[in-house]
């Protein structure tokens, strides 16, 4: 069968003639599978946003090259499996730059569950849990038309978090109340076994940092170092030695949400020497306090080089 | 200027002949003004999904009448005040049957935003706050044509709740180690003035109860009721010795996702002595687990009439 | 190492004696591989609510054992693969009534993104796409010990819908201004080739229908129904011809939101005449009008049985 | 009673000396009264978030300071009225910077339904709708402790677009059949009667703008440039002649999700010719696709003087 022939509407000069920064699609969501080095094989569903920007001689971009794009990308790893969604989100942007040959710069965005295993601490009983990882890229057109690409990767992790605050000025009240009957030397004693009540709740922390293209981290180190750097890891199953463990733990960790986006920051440093210094960096916490409705919140954007000329360790 | 007539084709016979339960529009949001008996007016901004039922002779509903029905029963709040969100419901949804012949039964659900004032425990800090209520009918046309309206009143309240089996789990770990440098007496007078951690976090009550056509509940006592069924209220604004006196009113007061409808139940039946046996509930509890990225969740669907007799109370 | 051992409080009884009708845990994500007969296996990711009735003398619930039995379930599947997600929850509810010996009636409900393979309808591009599919299992213990199980299995679909009204209104137009220039006979024929405009958006079906415990029904029939129900099919790649046809097709097949209801109703009667007389059913269509912000609803909730009496094909 | 003193925790040095760029609490909302001049007061039940930095030698941010200066500055609303939302942001971020000492930037966020009025275009049924505005706010502390504010407003509002190029293949459609049977003439005089079919559906434009802290903008007016861009708005209560007329303008003025922007920058220019060269824009259209499940998006970021440039208007 022929195929008829329609206009090309897009190609058309617009009426106002203006570049678009972004032009894409948003929402499209594809099983894919990454083939780690020496692991098995992970599953990820993931949502992708795809754009390229738009120049100003031009009414519409394409919007059909970008779906088409994701998908030969997808089916490329049948071939040449991708290791990491980063690098395949790497490798989009490029072959969206060769379909809409109008841009140049070309921005992807993919999010996705990540199934992570899980054991609990005192009766290991193993569970898989997920937890969500985020990777984008962005691809720009040179003028000698070699390309620049920038990836990102990282993760949003839930975690428990325990406020010191509360927690000191219950154990302030205790003390207080023991003074009644008990000496000094007792006192202390006591207040050194016990475990002084305090609000927590679910803290979610999130890291997203750039990595040159050639180089590669593993998503696993990002997750966690997020969930260390919170009180204590939820965990799916906990029998009751478990969860008493996790409370005791917990507790003998307080952090406020301040606390959790440092001691990320702390890990990632120590982690990653070798990340340049115009890498970029977000770091944020969310709390979702119990005593409160709303949440607290902590954020620190940045890069590697900065971040260590703070904190002296460049 | 005439207007121009067209052909109507909802009122044509459906190609499949069967009735349908439910036709209608949702997410239809308006501002509205309820004058409560002796009490300053409130604003609510509710979201209105409103239906009827379908014969089976016809092809559509004429669903511009719905928002057409709910903009005239806002109107008439002008001349004749509103005292209640689920008395404006049950006038809305006799109001949709006069507006579509063809159908028997109407119905309407209403959610809105609505605020409360909060003192803080310790300092008196006093502050706005928002919580969720939520109204019902349904309208019934008879066979002598009379018209029955059945009305729902509830609300969906955020507090904190306090796990009592880790709880108690802290607390066996504390008296073993006690016992290493303390007498029983003397650790029984420790444990009284010791507050032991647990895991806490967010609950979210909810709350729906039938009422009778003519009778009146005021919802700030739903909503004291599911906000008294947790360990405790949250508030806004907390100054250090408010957080404290929370937190510790909290562990004093730990209840299981099932404890707290089972405390709601309690407070209903002794609230609500003059309800008819036939009145529906639904109470419900769903609190986001600290130590879990699940959720726990607990749920009691029933009659007054059914209440009472397992309680024993009637 | 030997585990210390905790009290039990959830055994304890509660203050207020009174049974629960569900309890449990919601939103539980889990990977899992389902092999259908003589096809290649499929990934889902279900998020899983599960539930047990408690009875009036326990306080709680033993809420680690839920979490434990999906993941027992989903096990077992590596040896003995399940081949429906429904199966996999008839299977879960009874091994809830395993592990909580107290409960005399369990259930589930799984939701989860679900790959289909679409073809474009001119230029033929092949792409993956999701859909959500809903899987639904109670198991009640009898009196003698025996168990009954009922399964529902579903599908949420995301279509085209053409609006009749509008469409109509349109084409009234169009022949009262050709009237000016043309003849009746004409007219006929001019109005033969045009498509005329009407307001059209993305409609949401949702099928979800009781199947006996020994019988299976594909859920792809099921995501065809709903998908077939509507003007036309979505389509991730649409080139210029392939988008052409979709709108041609869609504009000569417009459906009000209560037509794709009795669309499916009829499909449903067709394809399953073995279902038994007692399945539940509940058909509903959600369309996003573009020419409002709000949406159309229409929904049908009723028995296979109830259902061919009204439409007389029992 | 005396009030019991606690512990400053968020006083103390942190572990890890480093600051963090945003501190503070999201999703708190309130009921205010905004009084515009010249109008009746308007009703606004914003969500804020507000921040302010940290410093290196700082544990914590004193959190509940946060709702406390939001709390301060509605109620001087109460002797002092606002005309807009982004002068009550403006307010509030001097006051946060007022009440966290340590603090040199300060920002807020708020985003609330706007109830504007809306009359159908031939039956005139006049109804009450909701769109979304946004406001933020940044207040700097300089060298010379003198403060500098930045405010921003915008809004989101939903229409309906018409793809143009399905409507070109449509109308190329019928002309080739049209040419079987009629002259070219008569075709001409035929293609200008008919409406042609395309795909249509809810766009969502937004616009966000910066605007010097001692000038007003009307939020209406950005309202009506985003609607007015699409092919048409969308409204509550639409009679057949009022959908007719919507159906018929939307498809005579059909647009590309890159032509609404185009269209909002166009307004944007010749609206605020006094706006600053310096002034921050964000500009986007998210269409969601009847024909597709994901969604077509076009963005513009830039500033009034690059765009003045861009489009020769400076």
């Amino acid at each position: 069968m022929k195929i008829k022939e329609f206009p090309d509407t897009q190609e058309k000069p617009p009426e106002t003639r203006v570049s678009l920064t972004r032009v894409g699609v948003t929402g499209v969501k594809k099983l894919i599978k990454i083939q780690r080095k020496n692991k098995r094989p992970i599953i990820l569903l993931p949502e992708f946003n795809v754009y390229v920007n738009l120049p100003d001689y031009q009414k519409g971009a394409h919007m059909s090259r970008n779906p088409e794009a994701i998908n030969e990308i997808i089916e490329d790893t049948i071939t040449q499996p991708e290791t990491q969604l980063e690098s395949l989100c790497a490798k989009l942007v490029k072959h969206l730059l060769e379909k809409h040959e109008y841009a140049i710069t070309a921005e992807t965005e993919a999010k996705s569950e990540y199934m992570i295993t899980k054991v609990s601490p005192v009766t290991k009983r193993k569970t898989q849990e997920t937890t969500k990882i985020i990777a984008k890229a962005i691809a720009t057109k040179n003028k000698d038309n070699t390309i620049t690409v920038k990836k990102m990767i990282g993760a949003e992790v839930v975690g428990m978090t325990v406020c010191p605050c509360a927690q000191e000025s219950t154990e302030q009240n205790t003390k207080d109340k023991l003074k009644e009957f008990l000496d000094d030397k007792t006192i202390e004693k006591v207040m050194n076994v016990v475990t002084s009540a305090s609000h927590n709740q679910r803290g979610i922390g999130t890291i997203l940092i750039e990595v040159p293209e050639k180089q590669d981290i593993n998503v696993e180190d990002i997750i966690n170092i997020i969930q260390d750097s919170m009180s204590s890891p939820v965990c799916e199953i906990l029998k009751r030695p478990d969860e008493n463990h996790i409370v005791t733990k917990a507790h003998e960790n307080p952090v406020f949400v301040e606390d959790c986006v440092r001691n990320m920051i702390k890990k990632l440093i120590i982690k990653y020497p070798e990340l340049p210094a115009e890498s970029q960096l977000t770091i944020r916490q969310v709390n979702e306090e119990s005593i409160h409705q709303h949440n607290a919140f902590a954020e620190k954007t940045t890069t590697m080089g900065e971040l260590r000329k703070e904190m002296g360790a460049n």
